[in-house]
């Protein structure tokens, strides 16, 4: 499976979220805790939104914790939105074509877990994929599968909707071809604004999701931790696993919910229910 | 577009074949002559038969003119069948996924040329192969697409006949969305026992194509080229271009033509028409 | 051997320098027309300064002309002092740590041409570096043990005196092993606000070199020229080989010579002599 | 640090060394149970022997448990001597020429471990080497750094006597510099024949080492266990820990030893005790 990390807030130094923690994400890359492997070394990717409304994509099919493009790199790119994935592959070469986040003109999209049976039902979702976009696929993952559907229901205009279809296509599909639990997933999408997260799985059990408490809780509860002051008031994590151990800083998404977080600190947290194709919710 | 080599006959060290000759594949990676581009440089792959029916492959995304492992495991491959090929992208990712050639069960199969406007007719080409081989495609060329279509129409039983059939329907989807002259190809397909190689494209303005002249009329052109006593008496090659300068070796395949070189020595040239997807030849 | 490319002035996004010009470095490394290789495909590199005196790097071993990281990053990387190179090896591996330009502190490097009779000049050239800087050699080529060579001999104080030296010395081990030529080489070196190229070769007949026209007297010669407005007053360019075709743009620089190009435009051009090593000029 | 194993007897598929044990040096690359580093995913290498007295190499610097290419090279090889190695950095950079095994003329060498303060003392030691192997070699690490002096001081006529002297050399020049323990090791080289491995540190508490138990004795172990009469009477394995759990099959090589592994199957344990570079053993 995979980890990732999306920040929002003020300006940043991708260093900062990257490589500082004690349990980074890089850290992460080598010693994951709480995922499905302990090692995620099959890619890695960042996406950050610049001057520009389209990110900007950096991947490399090498191990993230040795990088020194990425090192470099992060030492460069300051930003309000950073998108950030390591990769343990299940299945799916091993190519930067294969690599998290994936992009669709300004918005990104990225996946931990995976559509079981997909080489299975591959044909039948593809043929889901809205015709006009499904010439910009660009690789051979379950994961921009899953995104390439969310755009075809509808992603830019309603983010919670559209995840809820295509995660309800994915799962009657699969149970057609006899796949018990169709889908694991948590996944990180933004427009470059907001970032809808969700947390969800056919049999209940889905891996760990994180989001940070704001900074000014924060700050009242470790009113000396020098890097609280550093981050701005409205900087947001939501990870795969926390990035420190800190008391009072990470809350678990719960089971089958999806959130958003909003530059302006209006965040919501709803449940999450699959949408059958035909329309109605299971 | 790219270069590609294909050799038949006795058991040869691949770098007799690969980095030897004057004018070797090698070579044509930075300096093609008759190429569409002078430099291949997006990559390189050779699929070989050893003891075991299935070809084995290695790809790399490097150029081949540097590549040390290339260089290595030439001088160990002994093969009575060798492909080789060097690729120049015409749009799609330099990933090892989309390196040629490719493989399903025992045939390998590659490519040089175009699929003309691919990133529109993808999807009908996609619908158009056996839904039991697509969950099999694993990179995104134009070139594996023409091989999947190949297989769907019955390459395994008739080449030839399973070949004019992929590139009738090529032709009509392509025109059908305005593509002037959809195809432009050289091919190289094989199980293993006998190479078919196909030069052909809509224009009539084919990339070149060359086999070899049979080593004993060679031997009694040129008595005292030492090369030619080191090959076998059934040694044939298909070439995009020329390996070396030598008269009487080389001999162009027709334009819109297919030929068949068979391990007993009884090869055939025959001409080449892409058939109607109804089944009427144009 | 290769080509690069600086840049020094106003804050600009590396892609109009190393993309949008009719014959940029990326088009250099397929089509180099001055080249000893017209194709320069065993890696690139660009280093650039931001907010800290000290330069960031990105390399890769892949052709430049097709990586998507290097188009993405040019969208987003805004400097004042840019170098990029693209890489033909003369024989040492492909490999991140031979990608130029080479830094040391703040300092970069770039080369073009080569040590000859390298491998076996290679440990009396090492001897002769500064001890306390030998391992911060972090590759195995010529062109950065020339960078150590400059920095043993001052560098960093004075740049062109330190390179007289360090040619001198790699002159005379060369010659003691009956190297005829031992040095050919275009050099460029910057501390983050000047630049020193260099143009020599121990047979008087070095690649070539070229910097630009002052923005202020190009746009009196073609003043409906867009994008001699879009650069600042202070834009320079220092290149293997023109980037466009425009009269009265480029200059090249002499045989022998090295010139200086300042952020308050008070540039010079001089002669190039290697000193021995003993202190006498040659 | 890193893993290894070595292989001797007859002609055996790669493959049914590096895939098929249930704790292969494969499954080491990402569970590592024994190794400094549950992860060695910073690039591989085989190095066999085929037809001619020099072996053959393959190396990448991809972690080893997806390269598609060694699977297919694994079902391809078939070889009398195999050694395999995965990397796990101790410093210095991911790339091909850093990767093991080395080789020289008909020689290969393998390590685990790290001579401690090699920044700092590399150029001491690389004074050390014969000027006239110094030019070969080819990469950065300390592997192969003590490589090339146990080349120097005579490993092609007495490996073990030279070991011992490189060793000895590594820990008074570390010391001289302050380092307390200089070197940790498991080392493996061979001339193609037999098999020399060292198990060393100067702390005394060195990397675990392994031989296999001979052929005949364990198939009394185990008369029912079929891969014991796949493999020949000769076959031998060296390893950093053992690829299965089996009873009498895994033998550790003492603290302080060294052994070697004739094809004759004339095996010698002995203790191992770096020598002084005067000439006195510590």
């Amino acid at each position: 499976m995979c980890r990732w990390m999306a920040y929002s807030g003020d300006s940043l130094l991708a260093e900062e979220m990257l490589f500082r923690p004690q349990h980074s994400l890089i850290d992460q890359s080598l010693h994951s805790r709480m995922g499905a492997t302990t090692t995620n070394g099959d890619g890695f990717g960042i996406g950050w939104y610049g001057d520009s409304p389209t990110p900007a994509l950096f991947k490399a099919i090498e191990p993230a914790w040795n990088d020194r493009n990425l090192r470099e790199l992060a030492s460069q790119i300051k930003t309000r939105l950073l998108f950030a994935h390591i990769r343990a592959s299940t299945g799916t070469p091993v190519q930067r074509s294969n690599c998290h986040p994936f992009r669709h003109d300004r918005w990104l999209w990225m996946h931990n877990g995976a559509i079981r049976g997909f080489h299975e039902i591959k044909r039948d979702l593809m043929l889901a994929i809205d015709p006009s976009l499904y010439p910009d696929i660009d690789g051979s993952t379950d994961s921009e599968t899953l995104f390439f559907l969310a755009l075809t229901f509808g992603l830019i205009d309603d983010p919670p909707r559209a995840v809820e279809r295509a995660v309800g296509l994915v799962e009657d599909i699969g149970r057609r071809h006899g796949v018990e639990h169709p889908i694991q997933m948590t996944v990180a999408t933004t427009d470059g604004s907001s970032i809808w997260a969700f947390r969800y799985s056919s049999e209940g059990r889905s891996r760990t999701l994180f989001y940070s408490t704001k900074v000014a809780a924060m700050r009242q509860l470790h009113p000396d931790l020098e890097v609280l002051h550093e981050l701005g008031d409205n900087a947001r994590l939501v990870v795969s696993e926390p990035l420190r151990d800190l008391e009072g800083a990470w809350n678990e998404v719960p089971e089958s919910s999806w959130g958003v977080v909003r530059a302006n600190g209006d965040d919501e947290l709803h449940s999450f229910a699959p949408a059958m194709p035909g329309g109605g919710v299971l």
